[in-house]
């Protein structure tokens, strides 16, 4: 048992460090107001080439191929670089170590074939294109995937897609090439066996970008989130992705990264809220005292430690189980973390808002992307009653009765 | 003791119902998609028109002179109605019971001159013009009152104001007349006779509203919230709303109707988010079961009646100790339940939100507003901190010490 | 609406108030000394003679007829008296109005034969007996009472009972009487009309007092529990209560009386609490500070009596709403005041505990009492769970549907 | 960074584990029956020979020289024994592992001459002695440690020590043999350098076991727990502990283990709790259900699983820093275990003890236990409130202003 980062995980840290200390942080006011503006970034493209340039480029990917572009990270090498990268909203697009591609390219790696690889995959890892997953749905509780509802039905060499999708991430972000539908194909047979997923690009005729849309007032600049409309849309047969009926169980392959990089991500942003309510509390003197120096300040400060503390210890088994077991044999570990982070996001958020005042809930401040992203991640990736209900699963029952327990005494005396 | 309201209250209650339904809540989706995209409300002025017509106007005011428009009520009557107005955003507005305008109007009502209220406060009881309270500021902490920085300075037959406000409710409105400014006159004597407040129209030379404001992504429709520069602003001597020296205490007693005002409104939207909740779980499987079915679910519907009914009983006692002691004798009362009811409100909201998924954070539903709503009234007129300090203040000491209390025992044996 | 106690319950409540001080405070630490060692408490007798005397005897029941000794007091008018009671785990008792015997009374004037009340009901009226009421079984989740699975036979002129109960209050007493037993006599029909209650006299054949029971540790003084073994116990046939099949139901007339008189005095016992966490706070130092000074202990203090004064009007009302409806049409108000009265005790003895550091823990004080009488009291008389799921039911659906809520906008757009 | 064992810990933890199984757990309902009618434990003697045969003696001391009997283990080797012996509150005793005896024996390494080592500490590590450490005082916040008022006087050539002690674990058993008292010498100088430690027998006249002490109605059958006068109590200067003046600083280095080392075993008792809760829950229904199917009952599980997995990481990495940095380096890791694991623990037994019903809170269960336990915990070895205080200490500034921080945007525009 060791809790010293590996050589390797240091050495990228410090190197993720110093460029997000050297080009990416001193950039976050300008990139601020370009996205209030709603404007493109323009120095986006080039930050990226730089980033590339300096091989902190695709680490978000423990099976990138020799052939592939970027530097190959284990999840538990990664972990401290998706925190740095958490710190600001768009901190990840620059090595693009962003959702929902990264999730996306794990996604087509595992399921696709050579040629789809080089249609869909290769763009992302170059980045020059963007993806969403388009799953979730307005009409149905998709915190069971198998109640997904949009229709694929084949039709001679098509596959005809019908559906209303929503919170759909990345879709409405104007570079956005393709979607990767999850939809029904069969009515019949196992819940779990009637899904398939095809790739519809963005152009398709019957795509339609109905809105974007907002969670509790914020909005993802990064991956801006859409509802989609997808009416009688058309794709040669060749865009499915996997088999069809493996549809449900292909996209759980995506939620695995998803997961662990959003609570990594997670603890990085509570990291920034806990130095600026640090600062906040420093600055401003109520009643005669600093506020600081209020014990109750104090407490809510030592109280978010031990629960990021927590928190990250989780995140980093969890990578670490990751890399020896596969998301197979990690998902409990990952569970337990994707409990555990947003929810003690969301609290640390909360209590610095209150510590900044008006302020931490203003534009002006990351609080409220914290606490946004914090709480989607309860929902969003498997909401937390789901997880829950997987990790009582997992609680062995202890092979006794309680008449029989050794450890209750008095009964029956 | 009688937890009935008594019969007046309940008729009016009637009215204000009867009118909500017919008139205001079946408008709410075109008043919604207005402000979405920012346009003024065509059918507003009408609205307001019906509801002054049917004796439903000015129904926050319990010192209502006979002359004056409207209808009296005292804070018990009034709660009811203001729960109901507080089931929409803008459920106020309609009968001119909006904030910050009300707070204001009691303000003027207490410190101007019959020749200031002709000019300042008949407009806004007529309805013709819109007002706002400049006292928050960006650099200091507003929660203590006695930091307020802005300078006013008397030069002549002028005041001169400079300085910076922000979170300045209404100020945003494009047809906010005038601006209600607490600034700081002298820098010597107690912390408290200070300050001073001074009318300044919005169109005097000087005032630059800065930008629109919004919490947690939450924008306020009713009366948008600014960020306000104010540099050598003149205005004459008449402007001065009470006595040199004044402004910080009178400034205190529109603290009190905003307060309960807002407290009254929270539970109504909190009853809102109750019946979404209800109706949300009721239309979704998962899992082979109706979300509903879960006791989970069953026990956070059921936690969060008991929690609404507790706030409720902490207002209605409020206002029935105001109505009989004034808000000088009512005060505790009123901040108990300001602290209870917006951390009520809060939770109540994020249980909804899980429950529902994301549309529950998506601008369709009234969750954002009843959360942000309810997390800015944490911070605004009074922060949770303050009034908890002065509740302490008032538990009186037993007269005993711990050696000597009765209830002690075993000690000294 | 009206928040002041009536006339009558002040006056009522200033001579408890008299009584309490004069006469049953200044004997706590005598009485405190006689029950640790498990010795009778002398003065008992001669206090509650006195107490008749003053004309505060049995005060808790609303329908004390004119005929039976005793002050007839209103739930809303016995509310303060209680709660002063509830000051010490033994203040009911002087005044004759302690549980399980006032419930058990309750149940004795509805259902039984005036044979029956002079006989059971007498005694206890007079203080001359005590009683028990033999409910909960270790072997069954007796928060659902249709398991109760102790059995009553009729066999000829006789019922023979035979089961097990335990965490029966007041069996352990030593004057304890007679146990009113609820047991199944029919295994068929409707699972509400299987069960039947027979008065079981402590000396009968068959009825052995297994041993006494704690509760986290704290013992009850005034009415000792103890767990039973009821082996072929015969009873005459006269000593039903109530109708056989009828058992079930009739017993649930004791409950209520039982609820709201604990959530009464649970409220007096967390007053106490927080009167000591007051002065102990004010008495000791640490690092440079009065430990008062700290503004956590403050917020401490101030958090508990929002909570308090919330659970408070909770029990008013539900007082209240029992004198106008009885135990039937204010069940609701009553479920709400029992679902938050406990879970504030608990936090604010929990809280206090901290304040006082291992004193607190101590038997000493009364924290402990306080924490493990609102613990209990979260399992007793229907455990939260049940309270919540009742609550639950009464939560009408607003009629739309979230597609057609008016208070959704956006969707279908 | 590894998460798993290291080989030699699993293999002490396998045959802890075993020694657990076979000797331990199958006595508890014996060691149970005897301790509840307070008879000493006629097999304990030959259980502590058995364990120390078997090569599990003195386990949980780093330090243990080659000389002195036992198995020495760093602290990450001792965590997963320490949590074993934890499932029972009995369970450290059999292999020498039991607080207070292993900080004392802690101590006494640091500080002892040759000389004293035999006479004192030998003894506690044959297992042939009891010992206790007599610091906290009734009369003061003990949380302060330089509150600490006994006086020590050197008086020729004895010390003369006067002074109250309680909650002094361990002082009750009838096999104490002596005291390690802390106390003030010195009313001048640095707060912190006015405390020496003496050594004084239980037998030495002025010692006098004022009574037994128990946490809220817990009671310490292993180290019982004891209210001590000190009344001219004299001991040969010999007696004293380190020098003169060093009590205070001294005294810390017997806190780290004791901290440590109840956090592990706490960890040990919330998943006995966790068994029994699981149990429970299968075996009882209510209104035609199984517990165990309400999902509330599953997320209390799942919750408490979260928790518990949270709480033990952060104790084997404080255990790791520990042994990497010592005590010294490693505090603040093991400050984060200590405020986190006993408020965990807390949590989840108040969980279980709701979902047991009135069972939970009886002496049949271990639920009472890890409640007292826990809760004490919070209070005892530094209470929470100073732990924060520590960690909040430890939180870097981040060198920017708020003005100036590069997260911050939208101000000064």
């Amino acid at each position: 048992m060791d809790f010293e980062l590996p050589p390797r995980a240091k050495e990228l840290r410090d190197r993720v460090e110093a460029f997000f200390n050297a080009e990416i942080l001193p950039r976050h006011r300008e990139w601020h107001a370009h996205v209030m503006r709603r404007e493109p970034v323009p120095f986006m493209a080039e930050l990226r080439r730089k980033a590339r340039a300096a091989g902190l480029w695709n680490l978000a990917l423990p099976d990138l191929a020799a052939s592939e572009p970027g530097t190959r990270c284990s999840n538990l090498e990664f972990a401290p670089l998706a925190e740095i990268m958490g710190r600001l909203p768009w901190g990840s697009e620059p090595f693009n170590c962003h959702a929902p591609d990264v999730p996306n390219m794990v996604l087509l790696q595992n399921v696709c074939t050579p040629e789809q690889k080089q249609r869909w995959l290769v763009p992302l890892l170059e980045g020059t294109a963007r993806s969403a997953f388009a799953m979730t749905e307005p009409a149905v509780a998709s915190s069971d995937a198998t109640n997904i509802a949009t229709r694929i039905e084949r039709r001679g060499t098509r596959y005809v897609v019908n559906g209303r999708k929503w919170y759909i991430t990345g879709a409405a972000h104007p570079e956005c090439k393709f979607l990767i539908v999850l939809g029904r194909q069969e009515a019949d047979g196992a819940r779990t066996r009637q899904h398939s997923m095809v790739v519809v690009p963005m152009d398709a005729p019957g795509v339609q970008l109905v809105r974007p849309l907002r969670f509790i007032g914020w909005e993802d600049h990064v991956a801006p989130v859409g509802e989609l409309a997808l009416t009688e849309v058309e794709v040669p047969l060749e865009n499915i992705i996997g088999r069809e009926g493996d549809g449900f169980s292909a996209s759980q392959t995506r939620l695995g990264p998803a997961r662990i990089h959003h609570c990594m991500r997670l603890i990085g942003a509570a990291e920034v809220v806990m130095s600026l309510m640090h600062v906040r509390a420093t600055e401003r003197r109520t009643f005669g005292r600093t506020v600081i120096e209020y014990d109750s300040v104090q407490q809510a400060i030592a109280s978010s430690r031990v629960e990021i503390e927590q928190a990250r210890l989780l995140v980093l088994r969890a990578a670490w189980a990751i890399d020896r077991a596969g998301f197979r044999g990690g998902w409990r570990d990952l569970s337990l973390a994707k409990i555990a982070v947003p929810a003690t996001v969301q609290r640390i958020a909360d209590r610095a808002l209150q510590i900044f005042g008006a302020m931490g809930g203003s534009d002006d401040t990351p609080i409220h992307h914290a606490l946004a992203y914090a709480r989607l991640m309860r929902i969003g990736d498997g909401p937390d009653e789901v997880h829950m209900r997987q990790i009582f699963r997992t609680e062995a029952a202890p092979g006794w009765s309680i008449a029989e327990s050794p450890y209750i005494c008095g009964l029956g005396n």
